[in-house]
Parts: C-alpha cells; sequence; structure tokens
C-alpha cells in the first residue's frame, strides 16, 4: 500500500481552528476528556436514549422548561437551575435511563457546533477508547480527532487522548499521519505509565483539582469502561454500538 | 515566587489561532524553522540592513521593481523573477550586506503580519535560539511563541523549536508554562539527540527532501549561527543584538 492509497489522520487542537482542517469526507472525533465527552459516554453506558448538545445556556434552559432533563457547565462548574454539570459521576444511575438530555458545556458542545457538518462526528474518551479505535479501523476513512481544548486553546489531557487513538491505530496499514498525531504520539508513550501524573502541571487539572474533583480526574482517565460510541444524528448524539450501524 | 507573580510563557499552533492567543503585553517569537526564520536570521548574520514581510508576492514585486532586493517563496519553492526563495543559503554572503530585504514566503511572513501590533515581535530559530532566550530570560515579560504550521496547520519542526525554548526558560523562576510549551518540551527532549531523525517522518521534511534540500535541513536545526535578533520595528525587521536595546 503506497502513501497515497492510505486515509489520512489528523489532530486539531481546538474548535477554533477547525476550518482549517475542515474536509467534507472526515469522520470527525470530538475530544474533552476532563469531561464533557467522558460524561457523554458515561450517560450513554447508563442508558441514556439521546442527548443534545446545546452551545448556550438558554438553549439548555429551553429543554428544561420542556420538561427534559438537562445539563450545564461554565468553567468547570455546573450551572444553577440544572440537573448535571458535565461530572460523568452524576450521569450515573438510573436517572438517565431512557431518558433525553439537553447539555452545554464551556467547551465540549462548542466543537460539536464546530463540526456539525463533517461526515460524521462521533464522541471520543478514554472511557470508550478500544471501541471507537475498533469501529475507526474499520471505516478506513480519513479521521479528524478534534480537541475541545480550553477555551479554545490547547490542552494537555485532549492531547493526550488523541495520542492514545494515533498510538493504537498507528500499526495499521491504511493511516497515514499528519504532524500533529506524530508529535502526539510520542507524548502519549511518556505518559502512558502514568497519565494522572503526567498531567499533573496541566492548567485544567489544576483548575479541577482547586474544585476537589479527584475522583472525576481518575475516573476520565480509565480505558473502556463501555463499547457505546455517541454518534451525532439529526442534531442530536445517539448511541452506536461496535459493528451495529446507525 | 508564587504562580501568580510568573510570567506566562505560551505557544501557539497556527496564524490562525492568533486570534485566541492575543495579548497586547506579550513578545511574540515568530516560528519557521524550515525555513523563513532560518532564512531571516541568516540574512543579518550577513549584514543585512533591513528585511520587510510582505504577505503577498505583488507587494513583494513592487518593492523590487523599486530597486530592492526581494525574496518570495509559494510551498517550498523560489518564485520566478526573484533575487531569493527561502532558502538560508541564498542569504549567505556579500549579496545582502547593507541590504533592505522584501520577503514574502507561505507561512512565516503571514504569521508576522498576524502578530505585528503585538508589543514586539521577534524572530526566532534554531541559529539564534541562545541569543534569543537569553534576551527573552532579561525582558521578563509574557512570551508567545507563534508557529507558522504549514498553510495554518500544525507543523513538527516549528513545534520542535517552541519546545527548545520552553526546555532553556524552564530552568528559570520568573515564567510559568502554558499546556501547549509543557507537552512541546517533552517532546523536545525526546527530539534533541537526533533532530533530524526525529524529523523524518514529519510532512514539510518530506516535501524538502523531495526538493533535495537536505543542506538546508541540517542548516535550519544547527543551533547559535548568529547572536542577532530580528526585531520588527515600524513594519519592518532590523537587527537587535542582546544587550543592545532598539
Amino acid at each position: 500500500m503506497t502513501d497515497n492509497d492510505k486515509v489520512q489522520v489528523d489532530a486539531c487542537f481546538s474548535p477554533y481552528l477547525y476550518p482549517v482542517y475542515r474536509d467534507s469526507e472526515s469522520i470527525v472525533v470530538i475530544i474533552d476528556i476532563f469531561r464533557a465527552t467522558s460524561a457523554i459516554c458515561t450517560a450513554f453506558e447508563y442508558g441514556a436514549e439521546k442527548i443534545i448538545p446545546v452551545a448556550t445556556i438558554e438553549e439548555a434552559r429551553h429543554y428544561k422548561e420542556k420538561g427534559f432533563l438537562a445539563g450545564a457547565e461554565r468553567n468547570a462548574v455546573q450551572v444553577d437551575g440544572f440537573d448535571f454539570g458535565n461530572s460523568p459521576h452524576s450521569y450515573m444511575g438510573d436517572i438517565v435511563r431512557g431518558q433525553t438530555i439537553a447539555i452545554t458545556t464551556t467547551n465540549g458542545t462548542q466543537a460539536i457546533e464546530a463540526a456539525k457538518d463533517a461526515y460524521k462526528v462521533v464522541i471520543g474518551s478514554f472511557l470508550n477508547i478500544t471501541a471507537l479505535c475498533d469501529w475507526l479501523l474499520s471505516e478506513k476513512r480519513s479521521i479528524l480527532l478534534l480537541c475541545s481544548g480550553w477555551k479554545n486553546k490547547f490542552n494537555l489531557e485532549d492531547a493526550l487522548f488523541a495520542g492514545a487513538v494515533t498510538e493504537a491505530l498507528s500499526e495499521y496499514e491504511p493511516f497515514r499521519f499528519g504532524d500533529a498525531c506524530l508529535a502526539l504520539k510520542y507524548l502519549y508513550r511518556m505518559a502512558k505509565q502514568d497519565p494522572i501524573k503526567f498531567l499533573n502541571y496541566s492548567s485544567h487539572k489544576e483548575r479541577l483539582a482547586r474544585l476537589n474533583l479527584k475522583k472525576d480526574i481518575k475516573y476520565c482517565l480509565t480505558p473502556d469502561q463501555t463499547r457505546v460510541i455517541p454518534v451525532l444524528k439529526d442534531g442530536a448524539l445517539v448511541r452506536m454500538e461496535v459493528g451495529v450501524g446507525v
């Protein structure tokens, strides 16, 4: 297989930069490890039916007023008057089973909004990483790993996850990798023995530690808690399980 | 010294993303290792008086018609009818001594254009890295390492240089580092024993290798060939030497 026959895998470090990487043929993987995409994967694992990502608190409130469950987070804190923030632990248990939930977050839902017209938009986190990589491999289509970052700036934990996906895919022939993926693969290799220690000096880790969210951090870095891959369909996230088309 | 007393050092991977990092108080270091900022440092080392970075080929041609030397590069190739492309080797020797040169390149001059209103804009490359870091340390002011990338996408060689600067500054107390710098510092540590080998799979390295530019690649990765730090003043780059104000 020559390099020209291979499909491109690249990483983009900010929703703001997405227009530069936009390609209508690519699968876009949305990444917001601390904590939106981890929370979304958790909600589906616990039986949520549908998640509607919205960009503003007003839109989320609108859904809440119509009787839906609704989550809203800004600056790592749950907004008053909502059922959830973006802690994965709040989406565990019977409360989410069978429910449709509207969510708005500082970064993750903004990244979904930016990429909504892509060929396919899926949600990635360490919690579903193996299922995600199995599915990406089966699709053999170009991939953009879209890191949500923090207020459009690069962040370490999303980059680390993009590196983990690159590492997992790099042993397979159909893929060629952009420079960002090459850099992140090395980063992940350095960090994988102890990602919590590695992230110890990251900006968002400090932000979450101040908020006493160590339990969330540890959970969000735990691989393979679910086989569900949330996928965007008609403006809402629904469940896809590997091997089952949507 | 508490973290709040320290000055921020961060890295931005694309001129397109600069508005997110813009801060009128920061020094911006423009980075385009292959090859614009390496060529600019070389021209000053060989005695160039002034370099006028321009965004378009038309503007560069305008200067040429007025009797100035002019360089123009697009897609790593010298544009017909100009004195130079962006190979550092073409800026060596008596031809540049005492001259004012207009330059336009695919990436580097676009980054200068994006950041032109910053507190101070300087040119960084491996060729002047120690002089640059000495000066940054003496300024004790917030720093943005602005990677030119390739057509607004992340590239490995600019990231590597930003990592080298981070590594050099990280032993000094006045600085605290953003997530991007932390990631790049690790990348640089992994690469520094043999950066040419490390860059072997980067996209631009392949692009340059196809053009038979191995000599340029090796030179652009060679530290400390000059003590000059080019600095933007009234729209043109002029020389600053460490210890001498502008």
